[in-house]
């Protein structure tokens, strides 16, 4: 490859597209050129970048035969197609939906916690899951110090999570619910505005959600762990962007508070924002369209025996989505 | 006492207070008279008992002197003040503040749990944190069947919890953000309205709030188990009513989903609200205005030996509040 990459972005008008054209911009990421792929439904539409309005195309086969680098993030079905296709065609992946994410030889990757990984891939690289990413920049440090066994977690995810329409759904609901109109709602299974959905995800046998097992299956190959355990709870909740997770993590080791502190100031991506006496700590609204993600309430855990409770934000668009992807580019 | 009682209600013009006067009524408690007591702000103000408009009393030393029962929702500097007062003059203190909820002569109770601690009552009942209430109706029965040893849980709890001013705040903020206006606040120490605050309550030294610790220290007394712990983290939402816990539970005893179901089943006051393929569980939307409590997402826990995560919601001005202190009364 050369140093100046030819970029395509598949789903491009979709809210982590954009955002990986801001992202990228914002990186001074040396795109040669940057194609703009999207379904027969939003082609055409044009995004700005640098300066310059480009035009979405529609996906194809051959959308792929002059790309060194191919970002993903149009949901799983349609990495699974073009995906392979891409690779053929000589362009190295960066998919940011599920598809791939658990298969052997594709790395799954947090620059920050495993930029290591990103050697032996063999065409694919994979984005994890938003919760998952936001969760383990806060929790990967601590693990490094004191060695984590398993985590209880609860998490708020924004609506963005679920796309532009869904941000637009929220805003409506909101309007229609404070003036007493008709609440109308297509993208989420139930209302929004007003209300938390504790399903993020369709349903296992098990009775968790896919989403909330990723935090376990992904975490323990971004972390290298086969023994890490999670049981977590998704919930949606009325917030436009940026998600929050409330942790307890059991660790091997005996926690303290200001090891835990140091652990966290110490390691790229994240900041502390602890000071209870003063009502400070991470909020969603804080860390919107932040790249950084954001710790606190941390707290010595009551029901475990060397356990540490906390608080982390992250906007899931960007850390959660575009800019771990365009991170993971960079390490190309 | 007579089979009919004189009531008092002290801080009859809040949320709680008002929701009292609502429960009394459809409950058809026997109330021989109703006298509605507030701060000198309050006083004047009229609510509706029976067809009838009872104007608010000051609050005074002399408030007590014809009362049977005096229920007490007006914070716990109030209780502390006028709870001896009221008891002094002859009349049974149902107290829904935290003022007297640790103390040891004093029943803290949820009817359908421990019914038989009001026996022993010298004058106070305490009435026990709505989160604490709600998660409560749904870890009891359990615990019946597999004896508890600890939790891990998080809230998502409305802002009718902070009383008639914070709904109002949620709303303004909602209308001010959804049209691009400035966003005042006054109740919450951060914008509430699209945004969640990881705080209810103060804070302890351990980094814990009030709040959080009301659970291990209030299920203690609640449910006779010294040993149990509780790690919590509080957290509103912008939701107006009802309040929901991501639970997972650790038991002593092998947990079954079968058996799980039936222990909800089979007792009063929660139902089973558990279709995950027909995305049907809890939500706070469904549950605001409603007596009973519901619990949903049952499953195995992942990450525990014997362990149970559950997703419970509750109206936190009913069974949370109100209604609990009617029921409590129901039992005098």
């Amino acid at each position: 490859m050369s140093r100046q990459y030819r970029v395509a972005i598949v789903g491009a008008t979709g809210a982590v597209g954009i955002e990986m054209l801001h992202v990228m911009e914002r990186r001074k990421f040396p795109a040669a050129s940057v194609k703009l792929l999207a379904s027969a439904r939003s082609a055409g539409k044009t995004h700005r970048f640098r300066g310059q309005e480009i035009a979405a195309q529609m996906l194809g086969i051959n959308s792929f035969e002059d790309i060194d680098l191919a970002f993903f993030s149009a949901g799983a079905a349609i990495s699974r197609e073009f995906a392979p296709i891409a690779v053929q065609s000589g362009a190295v992946v960066i998919d940011n939906s599920s598809a791939f994410r658990m298969q052997e030889n594709v790395p799954l990757v947090i620059p920050e916690i495993n930029a290591g990984d990103v050697a032996r891939h063999e065409g694919i690289i994979a984005n994890p899951n938003c919760t998952t990413a936001i969760t383990l920049m806060a929790l990967y440090p601590l693990h490094r110090k004191f060695r984590v066994k398993r985590i209880f977690a609860s998490s708020y995810q924004a609506v963005s999570g679920a796309g532009t329409q869904a941000i637009e759904e929220l805003k409506q609901q909101a309007k229609a619910a404070v003036s007493g109109k008709h609440i109308e709602r297509e993208v989420f299974p139930h209302q929004i505005a007003f209300n938390v959905i504790p399903q993020v995800d369709s349903f296992l046998d098990s009775g968790y959600t896919k989403e909330e097992m990723k935090m376990q299956n992904e975490g323990r190959r971004i972390m290298h762990l086969p023994s890490f355990k999670a049981s977590v709870t998704c919930v949606r909740v009325p917030v436009f962007r940026a998600h929050s997770i409330a942790v307890s993590a059991e660790f091997q080791e005996r926690v303290t508070i200001v090891e835990a502190r140091d652990a966290i100031v110490s390691f790229r991506g994240i900041e502390l924002r602890d000071d209870p006496t003063d009502n400070v700590y991470p909020m969603p609204l804080d860390y919107a369209e932040e790249d950084v993600c954001a710790v606190g309430r941390l707290r010595i855990d009551s029901a475990l025996e060397n356990g540490l409770a906390f608080w982390v934000c992250g906007d899931q668009l960007l850390k959660g989505a575009a800019l771990n992807a365009v991170q993971i580019a960079e390490l190309l």
